[in-house]
């Protein structure tokens, strides 16, 4: 086998385990940062948003605004935006993707932790009990860092 | 009524027909606008995930995730994101935002008919019917072109 060829199964052997059908757009390496990057701050703006409501005045409706994008987010299968080599490469900024990332046996698990706490952060705003919010916002917080914490370059 | 006065007073009268309490955070100017840009990156991404569903092998779960992704953006009040000046300023890159944008009559009608039409994409996705899909993909489409058009500069 080519080098050329062989760098392509590796490729689409990835993107198999990743679990991602062929029908979805995964766009160029430059695009699939962008788009990370664009998810991660649209949810970070939504953070945002629940944390000034439940240190101030609390309007249920701008929680479960916040809380659905970070739901509807979490569960949009962003592993597609993952491929192979794309721990380089600048989309708005340069990606902050540690190596390491791909193929960590970790990841499984805190990628269900961060869908898990996004669900339930989404349940619970629904629910309107800013105390409830305040906690489930904090443990929301613990399974983002999960992924920082391991996966993430220091800026 | 000094000049300093009076711009905070147009701000805050400006916040309040948008319809924004207090106990949101806006963020900083470069904030609005690099949260803008990312919300709508996010969204063009999930764009691409339907259009390349309705274009090619039809996967139900993804464009389902996709239209989750816009209807949950279109509706978390990104009216809150447009305070008054953030016609100028670099949030990932210069926004293109026009002035006129600010006040103008059209601009109900045209929040209004995108947020039609994100929850109708998301209902129609969740049916699962690829050609009624590629209908409301195309209205979507046309929601979205109606702001750019009027009130978002060429590149």
């Amino acid at each position: 086998m080519n080098k050329k060829l062989k760098t392509l199964v590796a490729g689409i052997t990835l993107t198999a385990m990743a679990g991602i059908t062929f029908a979805q757009t995964v766009g160029k390496m430059e695009d699939q940062i962008r788009w990370r990057q664009s998810a991660y701050h649209t949810m970070a703006w939504s953070m945002t948003r629940i944390k000034a409501n439940v240190d101030g005045q609390y309007n249920k409706d701008q929680v479960v605004e916040a809380a659905n994008v970070i739901q509807a987010i979490a569960n949009s299968k962003m592993g597609a935006l993952y491929q192979s080599g794309s721990d380089k490469g600048k989309g708005w900024k340069e990606t902050r993707l540690k190596s390491e990332f791909f193929g960590h046996s970790d990841l499984p698990q805190i990628a269900q932790n961060f869908g898990a706490a996004a669900n339930e952060m989404a349940k619970v705003a629904a629910g309107g009990d800013a105390a409830a919010v305040k906690a489930q916002f904090g443990k929301l917080g613990e399974a983002c860092k999960g992924c920082h914490d391991k996966f993430r370059k220091d800026e």
